[in-house]
């Protein structure tokens, strides 16, 4: 009797449907307040179908509402690329021939363009490569901090710096959403290490999480407008992150208001219960539908379908818990899969190319540049001047899109260091791999036979009779490397290139080093060896980048957004011994607090290799004095600060001034200095420019631990300005009363 | 230097990016008219994109332009739901979860329907199906002319008559687009038979192409506007379908005007000079890349691939063919992928299982209903009056939505005749398989040891102390039943159920046979079973849709879309030995020219079994006389008929009126009558409808050879009002001149 009455009513419907005038239902229409659409989506659906929508279908998406004709999401992993398709259910390929994607730089190479308009033009080709792939939520950007060299993960991030970070991941997200496709912003929180990630207890003070790890993820949300976030493995203060009440009920969602959605990382989510009440709106990769957890629909015993089902039909979770999480979820959709307005994407586009260039170009940051003889400097290079330049290195022709874990991609072109100096310097170029890290991963198919010692010695043997030497080395993605799921062993370069540098060196000094890596390495070399590129994973356009950059086609205009210690000790996670890094298996402190980077070196006189902000030209920028219009400001007035930059080299170039203030005196520790503005400016030769910067309360501000609040106390500050965290050109002082 | 001349363009580009009024290009602009957009997206586009455009990239995609961000297209097999997907370059499924579809009736049903509101009802659903399902092509509706009941895919199509097909093709068409989904109409044409479809060459006159094979078709794209349209596997008059001048260029470009895409069965490209001059836009599953052809990219050795591309490149082929071509395909893509209003579908809804139900309540066709006792018919079954009721066969159970050939289907839900029987009378069914039709498909993970003799002899004995017995049998989707790729063997029913049902009888003639079938089969028990009703396939609804027509809850209506004949040497195609049908292996003769169905049992006056347009009803139609309006028309006038129908049975009920035109003398042969115009009506009991026809000059017209155009002769013509083509309740005179 009941079905009959349903499909009486449904009569009336099929039979209005031929009547043109018929009402659409407002969840459908795109005119309604997005509010208005939410509300009335979820009056018409069963509780069943609120609580499917909390969790994966696949190993990629989750839960649309069919009868309704709700969209599923589909999420794309994306660190510098969009992910090739793979099985519904299994992480094995596709086999599909459609998704070779343009590999962008990786993040540390996008932070260290310290060019906020960089990130915008990233964020947006990423965005329309995944909406062409027909994605809805790219599972990026990352912003964990770096905290320590040996993090496995730190080439997906921006950095050591909160202020950096975030002022370079709001235009990434701005520009990325734009395409209808949500970001979701990673790994929230304190991911800052692969070891034990799924486990490890991060103990920290409220200051060192609001001063130093949280505001990046702040910024992408509430001035970003982030629509998804994803919470980390790890555990916070004894919860897990994918559910933790701090993290998301009280911070992300309280006192940031955001009204999008939390996503877990994949297999984070761990409690039913804590997943109800702590935050968690989409549980994704719990289980392996029938693979892994030998289970056959695995997915409804994901911690938010069916135990989560039966809490809410016995009373065990209030239905306010799931109509808040379906909301979120419609929100999403209604923000991405079912937005009329989004653009159709591209893919792998000249344009996308030239991004992907330019960036790297920008990113790339010479680290050292003198002359083997004290003349001129090494670089850029002058082809003319030799006859034969010998490139030795595995990265010179390695794949370093493949491997890595997640952020594996797999790319239409990649066009590699050798084969960009190849269109440089034509024959010129001669190549010897010199060193190799095992089977390379550019060609699977052939497996030579290598012989490491008679690589490095065939190495020196041809160094001997080159002109320039081209070393390309670094890591790679291997395990233990920049890699995910584990940390690196060392800060040592691997594989015995320490060794083959210091043996080429021995017969010739004439050498530039190109390192490709996500993360810092040591230099022991570092005195003997004349010019230092630090190249990132530069992407599609890799060789092409480096290559434009050594010829100084572009002149390198790439700051470090982390410093490079001496030593390992020297990084302050590694002060404290192994309850601070990496944990004793269970937790872990971080004690250097909010010391963290260049805060650490600055405050304990502890010299970097290169610090933080570093980065060389081809020409040379003179600072004037700082001149400040006001001595002292007061409640919400604004000091202006004006330097006057003069480009005194042969060259035009780039310059990122950058502007740190210290707090002369404090009830609670500071640090020396912290990054609060910077500019990059280009100027011509002979060309000079005023540069502006207008400093605020809110700039002087710590977190006041006791009344829970940003506070700036009256005294004496000082504004450092320079052209990096140790190379500062002019200080002003003034007084905040 | 081009090089840096296209990276400066871009530069401008990307800067220019940031400006927010940014020009959209036209192609990209909604609201330019379609050919505005075509123009200006084939301008941007490469002579390689155009091609590209021409080819499948997997199974059931062909190619986008990722350059220009204009999206691939993706396809469906869908004869009567939504195919599961399958993997990218296999026909492996692809393990999805999210993707068992709404089976809806077989177009056989639909068309016994004889209710075009049916048509949009099916179109519109099936559309949201396929919409849902992100797809962007769905490949049906199919309305090859039921030729011979031994082909293997008639289910799938729209019965014997051109009037029928063409009614009922229209409606689902613009039902199905409504979606923002193209139709892809098939098999055009002449693939009226599985046996040797891919090569056999069709030969019959201009009369019958036009008159009875492509009538439907050219509904479809003139009134309908389908956006594209399927080549079929054969030859016609020497030539491949899917590449053939005289259908492609001649018929459906030239005279009618297609503007759309002529897509390729599945490996229905032959020739790349054919493919290039003759029509054909779209190829689809020539080669499976690198697996059934053993090449590693045979995407690219299609015909319409690097051989198409040399060729326009050398000049063999001009530049106005892929021009063509590939804004054809873009004006697809405009209409679908890229159409920003289409809706966005849904699935396995409520709405979608009461459309397939009500259709497939509105296609059964009761063929006969007396009683055993000669007293009141056996049907509508009142269950009061049964303490048991017998169900016996293997159609009772099984799911008929799988097997078939392309159009399986893995269904969310799909009643059973016997569930269906069950909900109605509950612990009175008893169930015997009686026949088996080998390892029976339902469940594939039981395999019972069946032994047929056995299965007989105990539905036997059961039979003996059943009160009634309700055979449900028929044909499945075995090969050679109903099943893509090979034709029936014979008329008779298979498994040895029409032994099962004489030894049944002898011990039981209380008997209901229910036919499930895609097929006219031969009924040599029929004057010993009071009772038979023509089922189909009705889709997930089926058991649901049989027991309320069994119990009278609803009142059949439908009628038959094609003949039964007594016996298959009665069928026009099996009258002429195997040149007509199925041909010699290389070609076939259609002998029996326009005489197709109906039109040749009543020339020829050899009665069918069950005569086209067939169907009873649980109440009865009494029709009166007909009148015309006039008894002469000429040139454009219109004679309105008018006859009263009235139900004088006990229920509400639906009756076909049937109207029928025949030239009483003609230059060329004519069939006796032809359908020229039809109304379902529905009415009370004791209602009284008049029912009126408008003839115009186009419904007394052949094809004249000669003059290669639609003539009507002067002359006297019958109008021929009835319940079925034999039943003629009325005739009218009229004079044409």
């Amino acid at each position: 009797m009941k079905q009959k009455l349903i499909y009486a009513a449904m009569a009336l419907t099929i039979g209005a449907a031929s009547i043109k005038a018929q009402q659409v239902p407002a969840y459908l229409d795109q005119k309604q307040p997005i509010e208005v659409r939410v509300k009335d989506a979820l009056s018409r659906m069963t509780l069943e179908e609120k609580v499917k929508l909390c969790t994966a279908q696949s190993k990629f998406s989750s839960h649309g509402v069919p009868r309704l004709g709700i969209p599923e999401l589909w999420m794309s992993d994306s660190s510098s690329g969009i992910r090739e398709e793979i099985q519904w259910d299994n992480w094995g390929n596709a086999g599909f021939t459609n998704d070779s994607c343009t590999a962008f730089p990786a993040l540390t190479c996008l932070a260290a363009t310290w060019n906020p308009k960089m990130s915008s033009i990233f964020g947006k080709a990423i965005g329309e490569e995944a909406r062409y792939r027909r994605k809805d939520v790219l599972l990026g950007p990352g912003v964990n901090i770096f905290r320590t060299p040996l993090n496995g993960r730190n080439f997906e991030y921006m950095g050591e710096d909160p202020y950096l970070a975030s002022k370079m991941v709001v235009p990434y997200v701005k520009g990325l959403q734009s395409n209808g496709v949500a970001a979701c912003v990673k790994h929230y929180a304190l991911n800052n290490q692969e070891v034990w990630r799924g486990s490890i207890d991060v103990q920290l003070s409220d200051r060192a999480l609001y001063e130093i790890y949280l505001p990046a993820f702040k910024a992408a949300i509430v001035e970003g407008g982030s629509w998804s976030i994803m919470g980390s493995y790890n555990k916070v203060r004894g919860q897990h992150a994918c559910h933790n009440d701090l993290l998301l009920n009280k911070i992300l969602k309280g006192e940031w208001k955001f009204d999008g959605c939390v996503v877990t990382d994949w297999g984070g989510a761990h409690d039913t219960k804590e997943a109800v009440f702590n935050g968690l709106d989409i549980e994704m990769g719990s289980y392996t539908n029938g693979l892994s957890s030998g289970k056959k629909f695995a997915y409804d015993d994901y911690y938010l379908a069916s135990a989560y089902l039966k809490g809410l039909k016995d009373g065990t979770y209030p239905m306010s818990s799931i109509d808040d999480k379906a909301s979120r979820i419609l929100r999403l959709i209604f923000r991405t899969a079912m937005n009329r307005n989004r653009p159709w994407g591209s893919f792998t586009s000249d344009e996308h190319y030239y991004a992907a260039r330019t960036i790297a170009e920008e990113g790339i940051v010479l680290l050292k540049n003198e002359s083997a003889k004290k003349k001129e400097a090494i670089l850029p290079l002058n082809g003319n001047k030799y006859r034969s330049i010998l490139v030795v290195g595995e990265n010179a022709i390695r794949r370093l899109t493949e491997g890595g874990g997640s952020s594996v991609l797999k790319v239409k072109k990649e066009v590699s260091p050798l084969a960009g100096l190849q269109a440089k310097f034509g024959d010129k170029v001669k190549y010897t791999m010199g060193y190799a890290s095992g089977k390379p991963v550019y060609d699977r198919e052939v497996a030579p036979d290598f012989n490491t010692d008679s690589l490095h010695a065939e190495a020196v043997k041809q160094a001997a009779n080159a002109d320039l030497i081209i070393f390309v080395g670094g890591l790679n993605k291997n395990n233990f490397q920049d890699c995910e799921n584990a940390d690196r062993k060392s800060l040592a370069l691997p594989f015995g290139q320490t060794e083959l540098i210091n043996d080429l060196l021995k017969v010739n000094k004439n050498m530039v080093v190109v390192l490709l890596s996500g993360n810092a390495v040591e230099m022991p070399w570092i005195k003997n060896v004349p010019s230092v590129l630090q190249a990132w994973y530069p992407g599609s356009e890799s060789g092409n980048a480096i290559a434009n950059i050594i010829t100084g086609e572009v002149n390198p205009s790439g700051k470090l957004p982390f410093s490079f210690p001496v030593k390992l000790e020297d990084n302050a996670a590694h002060s404290f011994g192994s309850i601070a890094y990496p944990g004793d298996g269970v937790k872990e402190e971080y004690k250097e607090d909010i010391l963290v980077g260049y805060r650490w070196h600055d405050t304990k006189k502890i010299p970097a290799l290169f610090p933080f902000g570093h980065g060389l030209s081809y020409t040379q920028f003179k600072y004037g004095k700082a001149v400040a219009d006001k001595k002292n400001i007061s409640g919400t007035e604004y000091i202006t600060v004006t330097i006057p930059v003069k480009n005194v080299g042969n060259v035009k170039g780039k310059e990122v001034v950058q502007l740190y203030i210290g707090d002369e005196k404090c009830s609670v520790i500071r640090p020396v200095k912290e990054l609060k503005d910077f500019q990059k400016i280009e100027l011509a030769p002979g060309e000079e420019k005023n540069v502006s910067f207008k400093i605020g309360k809110d700039a002087l501000k710590f977190f006041n631990e006791t009344s829970h609040d940003w506070v700036a106390e009256p005294g004496a500050f000082k504004v450092y300005i320079g052209s990096s965290s140790t190379d500062i050109r002019s200080v002003v002082n003034f007084v905040f009363n």
